[in-house]
């Protein structure tokens, strides 16, 4: 039978009201895109993976959850969705509630939000509000309204949002035959770090798959989970996962200790770095998507990690061209050339 | 088994050379969405699906046939594969010849390419030359540089191409049971619609599903097929479809009308007015890719068209988040508010 979408595919798996209609694009169901240059980068005598979740329906994972949050909130009747975002969350929220006849506020960081993200969240019709505060500050002002007026709030906070989350590491089991040996994904509010785990475990109970070992991989410049206190100004180029104050912070460092993997920091260098790394195997990725890659590295790299022999998948988060500033501001303005063959050929067969 | 992407999943329906090795990223398998709300908004009884081809790896149906003509440049020792392009088929060529460890040269009208676009050429490490003509100068210019050089064009002048794109099709039989009885699509170089017309013959030869109806649709200011003489300079803000000599236009006239079809032409206003309907029901694409929505709702608003009971699909080729200014600059930029709870409930509240 033709894809169904995350909530028809794996209904008895989610914890989500009996009945509850789906308002699906049919998200979900992403390749998993085998990346063998990548792995002899690495030493080679592993299996690397990119689980590409930028092919969701708004070029992001946050779709896999935000169809069930917005589908739970129509089943018990809202009308008006919230979140804050630093622009995938908003992207996603805008269209789920367009296509339930909702209306969807999104509070966003000012200036801090990717071209590609704020377009999205204005073209499905979302009220888009900007804050002269962080992530962490929208965050808790929509929390304040939610529970102070009847608006529903759809960030991560929301359990619903890693009910559907979850159906990533679903997937992966399915496609690869078994969970991956390690997982390397990065985190900002940590709620796909958790709703992985989830995934996995439940997984695990139900069909005595191995448990992964998960690398979780923040930004240096906001690596609340590495340093263990609050960022006040986190600052980092991955500006989707420019978070200081992680609603999930405690879940994630469970999921990583309790998966024998851990938490991690890359700089915005080592993370640029990555995103190369990855385009130069045709999978074109925002910044914060490639952390994963990067930590990955790193740990390759010290010596901290030996891959050989293991089933080994990236989760990149987002699509490249939710972020194309961040390519064109490293690169000079491709030269403008005469429309002549003389002239081309002068700068094709001589570069 | 997991999907292996277009080359490995219709090997024996694509005329390929023999054992030639896939560069893919498992493109293709894209959703194909219902749309209801749009379908009432057109007078409802009918069933009404997006296909979505956005959601391919680099975020347009190019990959499609992009994975065959470079794996079969490659397969014949090609060390570096050129195109003309309005945006999308250079970012498509790009990925794939950086994934098959080959030069890839992209010509591009100068000033006329979308944002994302020209960002994701440059991320796969394309050489970018704009030149100071147009999409067809381009072209006249890539065919000459692959007839004197050994350079491997990569344009839909290349049968392998249409070889991969023609999966579509087979892929909307597979999916719905057999071919829809409409197909809307956009048409500019006309190579995708002569790709649908060659897949849905083959596989009507080969499985006896019915033949669709297409309805072809080009921009006003570049609809050439529908004025019948070439045009010189074309005009339109959906500039993937911004050609005034199509290089497959004969063969795009013959789909049209031997599946009873035709093809006509939609203003800019008419296409930015679809574009806002998918939005709406959640999926944001490009203007050219609203073009085969805009036409359909000129037939069946001007009643040449009764849909009435039939199944019919839209081809949906690029994503949204490939042209993120047009967007942008129909709004005004969201407003800043102080990061303060009563601030925030008078926006929200009374608004
Ligand atoms: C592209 C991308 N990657 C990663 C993340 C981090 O996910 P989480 O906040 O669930 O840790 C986000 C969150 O906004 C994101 O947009
Ligand atoms: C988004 C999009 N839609 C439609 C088309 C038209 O396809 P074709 O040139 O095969 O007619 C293109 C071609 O560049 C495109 O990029």
């Amino acid at each position: 039978m033709a894809y169904q979408g995350i909530i028809e595919t794996y209904r008895p798996l989610l914890n989500i009201p009996e009945g509850m209609r789906a308002i699906s694009m049919l998200e979900g169901n992403t390749p998993l895109i085998p990346v063998p240059k990548i792995a002899d980068r690495l030493g080679g005598g592993f299996d690397l993976r990119v689980k590409f979740e930028g092919l969701n329906p708004t070029g992001s994972f946050k779709d896999r959850g935000m169809t069930v949050a917005v589908s739970e909130a129509a089943h018990r009747g809202a009308k008006t969705v919230i979140c804050a975002s630093t622009g995938n969350t908003a992207a996603s929220a805008a269209a789920y509630a367009a296509r339930a006849g909702m209306r969807a506020i999104v509070i966003i960081p000012a200036g801090k939000v990717a071209a590609g993200k704020l377009a999205g969240a204005i073209a499905y019709g979302a009220q888009v509000i900007q804050i002269d505060g962080s992530f962490d500050d929208a965050l808790s002002l929509v929390v304040a309204i939610s529970n102070k007026h009847p608006i529903a709030l759809v960030n991560s906070l929301n359990p619903f949002r890693l009910e559907g989350q979850k159906s990533a590491a679903f997937e992966l089991c399915e496609t690869l035959g078994s969970a991956p040996d390690w997982l390397a994904l990065p985190v900002g509010n940590a709620g796909n770090i958790t709703a992985y785990w989830m995934g996995f475990k439940q997984y695990h109970e139900k069909k005595k798959t191995v448990l992964p070992q998960i690398l979780g991989v923040q930004a240096a410049g906001a690596a609340p989970l590495v340093l263990g206190h609050p960022v006040e100004h986190p600052e980092t180029i991955a500006t989707a996962i420019r978070i200081g104050k992680p609603a999930r912070g405690e879940e994630a460092v469970t999921a990583a200790s309790e998966s024998h993997g851990r938490i991690i920091a890359a700089s915005d260098e080592e993370i640029l770095a990555a995103q190369k790394l990855l385009a130069s195997s045709g999978i074109w990725v925002e910044p914060a998507s490639a952390a994963g890659l990067s930590g990955l590295i790193k740990e390759v790299d010290s010596g901290s990690l030996n891959l050989s022999g293991k089933k080994v998948v990236i989760v990149c988060t987002g699509h490249g061209l939710k972020d194309p500033d961040i390519i064109t501001a490293q690169f000079t303005k491709p030269q403008v050339v005469k429309s002549e063959l003389a002239e081309l050929e002068k700068v094709i067969l001589h570069d």
